[in-house]
């Protein structure tokens, strides 16, 4: 069954920086988009500075799977906006949170934390080894035992969220850190999966590894919830029983 | 060590509602007190028409457990009083979520979900029947393997919540239900106790079997959190290694 | 994809005991098998007294979902048995444990406890109502809020298991008991799915809700394990980076 | 409260190995046993070479929290003596297994999984750098953000355990591995502890912050079990309600 995925991202530092616009021509949706082509999506992509944030209700409805780019701009997405799509989420719409969208009002919501962490950027990078401490997962579907991104922005412990339902993943970075690298929430009717390697100053959305990674925690985010029964308040005036 | 609890109550119920206040004369958070005065607990009392909605930083400061009781008024209660609960559990403040608390913004906040749940208010109350299904944790201590409530008002799954950290207890209702009523979660450095049993037309919180669920809940999400570390972000901008 | 059963049945009531021949003339496994036909399933059949007590090497090998349900030989099924079944679950097969199954040797093998709980059976049976309590779960597609099971034995909490990966349903008891009735664990590889309703003496499963319980499970609890990297001792002599 | 601790220790390196021995010269149950001096502990100490194995009933019966350290003789504990620690797991006392402990019987027999991982042991050992993840948990009272072991041997995933309760730390090692290596279980009322740093020929159990994550790790394993009810079968015959 073809999946209805819907890329935001943010997109303010393509517009605003050089360096990025030269990495990620066609945005970072853009890469992400490329990257998926070979599966079963019908993408659509999104960005901030679009009518209603991006964020309308008519696009919302016809998602299954929404991915969460943000770094710069979390600041500016509408309480409204963030309150609509918590609706969708816990209806059953997946959501793939990436990188620095950890710090999104987004992801934050859907927590309840802070979400906060270790973080360093150099200009050269740290190399990250992120390994598949869950092989048996969906999400793992075909990855080796690790894989390396060679210049990746260091996110380490502590990492401020809820306890996991699942850790995939758990990074190794040169410098020294550690990171839970690729998690799973359930939240309502709905799946969420954080994924953190990703910049917007290296080509990691270039990374066909990465792409699998994000495809394979797609395909796990869908729900086929259009028939799911909503979370509702559920007013039960009389007993089953006397 | 002596822990500081402050019982906070909506307190609108028993302004307006005669047969409220003639079961709980002296408040909700008056009964509650009186049941934990046997406790090495330093009690203090706030309601929502207090200064401040009766959360002012002072006294969250010096908070180590929260009580949260509210009902009719969840919205009244300022954005701004939320985050600042908020961020005090994250730094390690307790916080024992009590009924009805359970649609509160406070509680919604922290867990990112709606918090809906299916229920049943008969004037004569349904019998609940709590079983204890974890027996080994500290908040059961004391308790037999199940007690009851004459009259209760039922709450019943679905309850739309993040999988909860543990089960402590699983409710049975006459008229046919079943509900996670004793549950806990960690958000940040601080621990939540949610207790489903309770009720402002049923004398639920004079009931010693109540009292000490709700003492071993607090004693449960005390940590002695002055010295520990916020989950701050962390800019580490040296490698640690080359 | 075919998914390949196995339902592996003790076998004994229907031997020796009149009326269970007469609810199950096919004995259980072949009313499961019956129930499961309009699934892509290709089912096998196996009990205690066929040769290598019908879990042979060969047989576990073209296995995908493995079924068990056992009550009164437990102890007759051989240590070397459960290796190779343990074994071949941490590999990747799925096992369904089917209701009395929860005192038998695969059941404790894999939990690490006495999976111990409360037990009532009446000759008229206990009415059981299974609340579907995580319904955004695969194993949960297609359930209304709650299905009845008339007549049943009351299986009841604590229920001495560590605590699930995910708890699907709770059970309300008319006699006044309350039980985690459907759960997930992740041991190894392997998914492990256990559903308490069921028994000899009731004709439980011929029950098509009952049959969509276990479909739904034996098919989340399928994974395409063929490829997937075993978790073997891995000596790793040199380091990645020195 | 005094905690009563047994410190079991396989001890047969310090026997055969004269290296092993010129570090641990008290043998590595007496190191530790000295590095815990300062904890309101009445320790007890025994070895696989003493009666029954060093796993008597009475001294079980006396014992709050037993740590458990095997290395070369995981075999050689016979079944029986591993059934009746079980029970007294079950039953409440405390377990804490340390390093290689996680191949024991005994660890095996509590997860129900093969628990193997990746390892490496060089002569001049592996740089490891212990991230304290949940910083608000009880075991990480009072430890500093990370803390290093300069020898240590790897241990590296992925740990094919059951998903831990909680997730205390997490290793990085300079040679390119990370490794979840302070985890707890809860088993029946009994509480366990995973703790990897720890090695025969590097003198890890001779570091002072090695002694007090192993001793919060025992005070948080302590529970008052005397009086616990056992999670044991528990036939109801009458209904509570007709």
């Amino acid at each position: 069954m073809t999946i209805r995925v819907t890329i935001w991202n943010e997109g303010r530092h393509e517009q605003t920086d050089a360096p990025v616009r030269a990495i990620y021509p066609d945005r970072i949706d853009g890469a992400i988009a490329a990257g998926l082509a070979n599966r079963d999506f019908k993408i659509e992509r999104a960005t901030l500075d679009d009518p209603e944030q991006g964020l309308p209700t008519e696009l919302l409805d016809r998602t299954d799977v929404l991915l969460w780019w943000g770094h710069v701009a979390h600041d500016e997405v509408a309480d409204a906006a963030i309150d609509r799509v918590q609706q969708r989420i816990l209806a059953g719409m997946g959501l793939v949170v990436l990188h620095s969208g950890h710090h999104s009002k987004m992801f934050r919501r859907m927590m309840g934390t802070n979400c906060n962490l270790a973080w360093r950027e150099l200009p050269e990078g740290d190399l990250e080894r992120v390994w598949v401490t869950n092989p048996g997962h969906p999400i793992a579907d075909g990855l080796p035992p690790f894989f390396e991104i060679p210049q990746s922005e260091m996110y380490g412990e502590p990492f401020d969220i809820p306890a996991a339902d699942e850790i995939i993943m758990i990074s190794w970075f040169k410098g020294g850190e550690v990171f839970r690298s690729g998690l799973t929430f359930q939240r309502g009717l709905g799946r969420i999966f954080y994924f953190s390697p990703g910049h917007e100053t290296f080509p990691i959305y270039h990374d066909p590894m990465v792409h699998k990674v994000i495809g394979n925690g797609i395909e796990w985010a869908m729900r086929p919830h259009g028939g799911a029964r909503k979370l509702d308040n559920w007013h039960r005036e009389e007993p089953i029983h006397r």
